[in-house]
This record gives structure tokens, C-alpha cells and sequence, in this order.
């Protein structure tokens, strides 16, 4: 089911910042509004989880409509259908563009709890996500720890580490160095396209392997050269068809602006206070966020396991071999509700 | 010593080119011309060896000019002397710019041999080189076998993997969508600045690695936000100030091109007939050639050893942490001098 909601007047950002009436769109499946469910997207995805995740979402998998309330919405500040650079400001005729404030994870997580409110879902038994969608699972721990039963942050850490940090501003300085950007003030028909197919194909590599790559294409050549170039170009204008410049910055300061401990305490003792249940999922090859650092984390959670993905694909192997995540999740999801979980659990599994 | 060297007459290029009276700025220390030794410098390098390999040069160390006769060149397409697109043709008066032809590793060895050949030195005990230096070492062993006694590749495969040319075409990408490219025909004072200092902050992750980031950086900010941040900017910006775009694409499509077996046949046998006594180094955490990646050359070679520099710096640390690989290095040379080497010696050490 598709829902529109409007969260009526000022809303504060964590950045200082504020928008009014943000609209969001929302998905859900299910007619019993028992055991909700929040699937949190990564940086250029949507809401039709159904269509990305198809090894966790249906009948006998995690993602069970007859056995879960499964909500998703698009992200606020991308631009597809939540208010964003795109989105026109209650007050005004032209999109926000370059004006869009700056948003966080946070800011994300607190638009899906007023979201949630609206729609009567006061308690989500499970939120889970991958990479964008994992900061935002680990923040819902941190905001509303008793709203939320399980968490299920994928490809992420405590914080965007300094080499996350770094990948990002590349992609922003090619988006941001195309005479087109105009300060984000850039006509619908003029966009920054090349600036963005280079940030795509930037991202590219932080998202799959050497071994991937290697194994695909090898040195192998099509009419223009070696198939790899075609491959990324292909991706960075697919990209630039589907999405936003001034989306893309915003979302990438806010996966940016990700760390736990911002502005709440030193980062070890905040960490050991979030106390929801975790399964925590590394990728064994992820370049992005690799597997050392999300091990990090589940140990750092005093309540969280730890489980790696081995699959050859790079960070994106969330997306790919969701077969094999959909394993992993359910053997969690099995224990837990047959046994009694204890707060000294700790971090093990892998 | 500096030498301003001229090949006279048109030199047949590997791509099918040609290019006319080739200079080549070299640079020699010591006076007698026994054990030469050729030093193959990076992308980004020149034939100034004494300044950017201090662990591997001087008194009693592997480039030691009082045993060894080091040569070091500028290399052909640069943009330190030897011709590149910055120099100006023999019968023209504006520089080649966008016009320069394709060169591959195996020109620059060519270039290199004739280069030898007119200094007098027809015979080297060591060629030795990281990354794109590599890449010629290991050409020199395939074009020229009874000419070199020993090569040292570092960092580097028998091919460049489809992961390195996708991040090659990215950062070409960067480059040739900057405006102020026009397809090589900049002029002197307006060159594509934004696109070059993109193509090295993009090269700057490849060279580098997650820890060091997070090591060196964390999440720690500057006035402009984080401090990896304006690290990676000046990194892009001060190559601007020393390196010329064109030349940037012309040694990106040469390391691309490298692959030991190109018009030779298949891989296996090729790599299985280059018989020269062969040092080859792994970096433990090097993203752009992976250690398994330099493990599996040496092992394809018949007579090479294998050692891993264990470095937390990435591929750059062979000129980070060069007092550790001069420990390597000289640790096999000494081995190899004092002991008769069979051609059964394998591929062991790490």
C-alpha cells in the first residue's frame, strides 16, 4: 500500500536547520499491524523493497506480510517523493535545489518516528537496513530505545570513518567542479550530469571488489575499449537518469555526518548504553565498510552478534547475495525468538 | 649526474605511432659503470631516486653509488623532460597537447634500452621499480631477457586488473569531462585544473588504505569541515601545480595497457618463459593491487621470490616505509649473491 504523509509545520534538523510540512512516502505490506517492521534504504534506493531485496522480502522469509506490518519510506532529503531539493517549499513556486538544508541520519530517523506516530505503529519489533539504511537501524537503538525490539544494522559502522568520509568528498568535489552544479542552483534540464556520472563511478568501486571486477570483466575488450569502461560509464549515466544532484549531496552529508557518539558522550561509553537487541552483519570483502570495523561495532554493542556476509561483491553484496543474507538473518531471527535473550549475549557468531 | 639524451630519427611506437628524435632526461650517480642498476620511477614520479626512495638510496644501502651504477630516467610521456605531450614536436612550434600518441610500458622500455644503449651500458644487474615502475621491470625480463640479471617489481600484477582500469577510467572521466579539456587542446594557462585534482583525489584512495585514513584522520575537523577533507583537496590541487593533464591520460592508458602477455600468447606460457631472477613485493594492504594479485605473479614466474612488505599504508607505503622494503630487498640480494641460484627456486618467503 502506498501512503503520503505530512507531518503539519516546522521540523526542526539536527544541523540547525528546519523545513515545513515535510511529505513522506511511505510503502507498506500487511493487514495486521503486529510485529512492524521498518526496512531503511541505502543512499540511492527507494521504498519498493519488494523490488531490491528479493531474497529477504515474501512468503517464509524475513520480510513476511502475513507475518509482519512491513513498512519502508523514501528517505527525506533524496527525491523520490519525500521532501527533498526537488520537492517545492510549502511557501514557494521553484524546488529547494541548491537551498535544501543540511539533514542527518538522525533527522531521517526522527521523520519516520513522527511518520510512524501518524500511522498508529507506536513499537517496531525489527528495523533493518544495509550501509545508509544501517546508520539509520543503529540510530532508531539510539533515539528510541523502547520503541524498537531488533536491530539489524549491514555494511556499517559506529561512525563514517575518515576513509568513508573521504570517498564522499571525491564524489562531491566531481559533482561540485561541473560548471552545471551552479551552487546547486541548476535548471531541471541543465543538471550536473557529468559531475554525477563521476561521483557514480567513484562510488562504484567502494561498492563492489577487485575479486569482482576481476572475475567479470578480466581484460576482456568490447568496440570501446576494455568492457570494465563501458560497465561504469553505463552506471554513472544510469544514475544520472534516476537521480538528483543536490539529493546525492545531501544524502552523502548526512551518511557523513553518521557517528554515534556526536554530540552525546565519549563513543565507547556510548555504544555500551545501546542496549536493543543487534545482529550486526559485516561483508567479507567490503571495501566501504570493512568487515574490522563492523566487527567493531558488534563488539562494542553490550547486546549485538556479529555475522559476516562471505560473499565476493563488495559492499553492494547486501543487494546481491541476498539468498545468503536472508541465512543469516533468519538463523538469528529463529534463536532468538526460541530462546531468552540475555543482555550478556555479546558479540560472537563469526 | 644529469643527461640530456636524443634518439635520433622516428622510433616506432607500440600503438602503431611514431614519434621523431625522442629526448630523455636522465640521471646517473656513480662513477664506474659496473652493476648498473635502473630505477623505473611511478605515475607521478621522475628520476630524482635519491629524493623519493631515501630507505633504498645511498651509503650501504641497495642503490648504494659507490657498487652500483644507478640510472634513473624521466619516462617517455611525463612531464619532467623526456618527450610527453608537453614538449614541442621537432618540426613544430606548438607542444603535441591532446595530439601525443598512445605509449605503453613496453615504449618506455624501449626508450629506456635505446637510451642505455647510447650512455654505454649494455648490461644491467638490476632493474628495480613500484607500480608503474614495476610494470617496467618486468617488461624489461620480457623484451630484453639477456640484458638483465635481476628485477625487483613492487606493487604490481603481470596484468593491470579490470579493477585498476575502472579506477583509471575514472579518473580519466574526471579529467576529460572538465570543460577546460577540449580533448587535449588546452592552452598552457587555462588547463583542465578541477578534473586533474578530482583524477588524483579519486588515485589518492587506491594508493592509500582504510587504516591509514582512519589512523591518520578519525573524524577530526579543520575550520573547512573534516580534516580528510582538506587533505584530499590539497592532494588534488598540488598535483595540479606539478603535472600536466595530457601526460596524466597518456601514463594512466600505459599502465592499462600493461599486460605481459599482450600479443605474446597465453598467459601461463608467457609468464613461464620470462626466466630472469626475480625479487616480487607484495604490500600487505595495497587496494589497487591487491597482495594475492602479487602473489599469484610470482608464483607464474619461474625463477621469482615472493615477499610481503607488511605496511598499514597501502600501495604507497613502497615509498612510505621504504626503510622496511630496503630490509627486504637487501635481505635477498645478499642471499642471492652468496648462493648459487637455481632456476628451480620457486616462488616462497612470505
Amino acid at each position: 500500500m502506498n501512503h503520503r504523509v505530512t507531518l503539519d509545520g516546522v521540523f526542526p534538523l539536527d544541523g540547525g536547520g528546519t523545513l515545513r510540512d515535510i511529505t513522506v512516502e511511505v510503502r507498506t505490506w500487511g493487514r495486521h499491524r503486529s510485529n512492524a517492521t521498518l526496512v531503511c534504504h541505502a543512499l540511492t534506493g527507494d521504498a519498493n523493497v519488494d523490488a531490491w531485496w528479493p531474497g529477504l522480502f515474501g512468503r517464509g522469509r524475513t520480510l513476511d506480510a502475513s507475518k509482519r506490518f512491513v513498512v519502508a519510506m523514501n528517505v527525506l532529503g533524496g527525491c523520490s517523493g519525500t521532501t527533498g531539493p526537488t520537492s517545492v517549499p510549502a511557501e514557494g513556486v521553484a524546488p529547494y535545489g541548491g537551498a535544501f538544508p543540511d539533514v542527518s541520519i538522525r533527522d531521517m530517523v526522527a521523520v519516520q518516528k513522527a511518520v510512524l506516530d501518524q500511522l498508529g505503529v507506536t513499537h517496531l519489533d525489527l528495523v533493518i537496513g544495509g550501509s545508509m539504511g544501517g546508520m539509520q537501524a543503529l540510530e532508531w537503538a539510539a533515539m528510541y530505545p523502547d520503541d524498537v525490539g531488533t536491530i539489524i544494522p549491514i555494511a556499517v559502522g559506529s561512525e563514517q570513518s575518515a576513509w568513508a568520509v573521504g570517498i564522499s568528498e571525491t564524489q562531491r568535489q566531481a559533482i561540485t567542479s561541473d560548471p552545471s552544479w551552479k551552487n546547486g542552483h541548476y535548471s531541471e534540464d541543465a543538471p550536473p550530469s557529468s559531475g554525477l556520472s563521476t561521483a557514480r563511478m567513484i562510488a562504484m568501486f567502494s561498492y563492489r571488489s577487485p575479486t569482482s571486477f576481476d572475475a567479470r570483466f578480466g581484460r576482456s575488450e568490447d568496440e570501446s575499449g576494455f568492457a570494465v569502461q563501458s560497465y561504469l560509464r553505463h552506471h554513472g549515466e544510469s544514475l544520472v537518469a534516476r537521480f538528483d544532484a543536490n539529493s546525492y549531496l545531501t544524502l552523502v552529508g548526512a551518511m557523513d555526518s553518521h557517528d554515534l557518539s556526536r554530540r552525546r558522550g565519549p563513543r565507547e561509553a556510548i555504544l555500551r548504553r545501546i542496549k536493543t537487541r543487534a545482529l550486526v552483519v559485516g561483508i567479507s570483502t567490503d571495501v566501504l565498510y570493512p568487515v574490522a570495523e563492523v566487527r567493531q561495532l558488534a563488539s562494542a554493542l553490550p547486546n549485538a552478534r556479529f555475522a559476516v556476509l562471505d560473499s565476493p561483491h563488495g559492499h553492494d553484496s547486501f543487494l546481491i547475495d541476498t539468498e545468503a543474507l536472508e541465512g543469516l538473518i533468519a538463523g538469528f531471527l529463529n534463536e532468538s525468538s526460541a530462546t531468552t535473550t540475555t543482555s550478556a549475549q555479546g558479540a560472537s557468531w563469526a
